[in-house]
């Protein structure tokens, strides 16, 4: 036994409950940063629950609460208001958990859970402005048709967010140009551009306009950070900065770690943050001794991961590659892991273990 | 430290090492076992080293060794060649390895390494034959463009295969409909029907006819059934029987465990074996005391897996459920997991713990 906070193991391997987790969701295979859009199936994936089995024929999306009219309305009808597309990232927020220590028992992430889909919808502001919200209308909630138990709580998966923030909402039925597929959401999802995947509801069927917070749980008591004394602390929100690294070589099929010439190579990857576009990424080839700056690449959107270049003549021996974001707002990776009770945000400079030469 | 058999551990979590792995290889949710035909990204994945990047304009599949005429095409070329498409299910040869103890080091699967797709493509037997195998041929090589380094040997991933399996492979370059994906083998890859997935090389770009057994990595060292002894035994080959079933009622976020009402309910699942088509599917509600025939779905096809349902009024409390695949060469699903060194074909009946009411 250890002295570890409850919900969390120090000094310990993954769990087979983490282990189930693990082996239903997935990350973005590394050398899948190299496209500028995810290849739908590459793209990371966090379902909370099981991916419900949704007739599209059937389906409506409901939008109600505090609101002068009502609406209903079939994918046909969604589809009529107009289309609008963009490439937007996203990432986990529990990405990085199971680096921390001691780790917080859930869904293990290592630093990947990320990807970058052009998302096609409809627009979510006309809509709010159709059905009317009422003056004292502050919030608004979305609800997804996956139903679960977590916490101890029976729940449909549901999270709501301040009104000016959904108002930048999509509607998204499209990734990539096809519908969307069943585990992103089929056959509607909410994507909010800058915030952590959690707020993008999956399987969306009902949207309620709230004149008091939500107290859900998923609002008040998931998606927030804890200290080690378990009082829930400030939600979780936009995204903090961070750059991953395609990494260089090729893999140790057990240990990833990457084999490679000792010779000139271009290093690549893509950096990303919820508040702000992507100012600088500097690189390190000494495992965070020294860092220089990258080539950024043009911006891909507002609301989409940057690419970025760093030329390095690799000599012989092993290193330790790292990568560090910084955005437009100022907010910058740190080198050591933020830890939180639940494992969130932790936007840790990563570590690429590399071996020139052998 | 223990005393389990080296590359095993015994009584002890994950490793980092095994959850990367984890991470970027995925298994079908069990949910998505409602769909006959997987759909991408949801189908398992298993990719030794990294996925490469293939410029299909320039890709060329060569086909030489023991051959008359050699051969080389381009992917239209291929293309040329007809079509044929057949759903065809196939699962990694590690499926089960995480439930082992001791348990082998590698991808940690449980249940669910597996999918079914309708690939398509050119039948492999006429490119054969064009190309004329020596009297003396013997077997067939695959080579793929993933490269990594695997037990301190670097290689590009290859597999062989005895000439009559050889012909009855598939050059696939669709998956359900689509081009691969590029985790899935883009732009070629083999499908032979009946194997574990290990011998489907993904990425497929030459073709070389032995007419000496094929002594490398994967099939000298990889992919056989060791004993505590650490001597390679027999090679892995043709997929074992095995059901898995869709699990009823919902989960549990951090469990998994199912929760339902106590009520009337129809259980289904889909089961598949490399020997035969499945002739019987049994269900436990009792944890595997007894067993009751489960009724058989029309089959899919000749290489696909078949579906079954069986009628349960749950009753309250708490239920573990197995289901149990046998097919029509009279192989069996074991109740225990049968053990060996690397943890392949470990087809052991599943387990799928439900609480009714609450």
């Amino acid at each position: 036994m250890d002295a570890a906070p409850a919900g969390t193991v120090a000094g310990q391997g993954i769990t087979e409950e983490e282990l189930r987790l693990a082996a239903r969701n997935h990350a973005l295979p590394l050398e899948a940063l190299r496209h500028p859009i995810t290849p739908a199936g590459l793209h990371y994936l966090l379902i909370h629950y099981d991916i419900p089995d949704v007739d599209p024929a059937t389906f409506r999306l409901e939008v109600g609460g505090a609101v002068e009219r009502p609406l209903s309305l079939s994918l046909t009808e969604l589809r009529a208001r107009g289309r609008v597309a963009e490439p937007i990232t996203f990432e986990c927020a529990g990405n990085g958990r199971a680096l921390l220590e001691p780790r917080p028992v859930s869904q293990p992430w290592l630093t990947e859970a990320v990807g970058t889909a052009e998302w096609a919808g409809a627009a979510l502001r006309p809509l709010l402005d159709e059905a009317g919200p009422s003056a004292g209308a502050i919030e608004v909630l979305f609800t997804g048709l996956d139903r679960g138990v977590e916490g101890g709580v029976p729940q449909w998966y549901e999270r709501s967010l301040p009104i000016a923030d959904a108002e930048l909402g999509l509607l998204a039925y499209e990734m990539n140009g096809a519908p969307l597929p069943p585990q992103h959401g089929f056959p509607l999802r909410l994507v909010v551009p800058g915030w952590y995947g959690m707020q993008n509801v999956k399987w969306l069927t009902r949207i309620t306009v709230l004149e008091e917070p939500f107290t859900g749980f998923q609002n008040a008591v998931g998606y927030r950070l804890y200290g080690a004394d378990a009082v829930p602390g400030e939600p979780v929100t936009r995204m903090q900065p961070r750059s991953l690294m395609v990494p260089p070589g090729v893999p140790d099929f057990m240990t990833r770690e990457r084999h490679l010439e000792p010779a000139p190579v271009t290093l690549t990857g893509r950096a990303w943050s919820g508040h702000a576009q992507i100012e600088r990424v500097e690189v390190s080839t000494d495992g965070g001794e020294t860092f220089a700056a990258a080539d950024l690449d043009a911006p891909l959107g507002p609301h989409a991961w940057r690419g970025w270049r760093f030329d390095w003549d690799a000599p012989p021996g092993e290193q330790v590659l790292r990568s560090r974001a910084t955005d437009a707002a100022g907010n910058t990776q740190p080198l050591e892991p933020p830890w939180n009770l639940k494992g969130y945000a932790n936007n840790a400079v990563e570590r690429i273990q590399v071996v020139a030469g052998s």
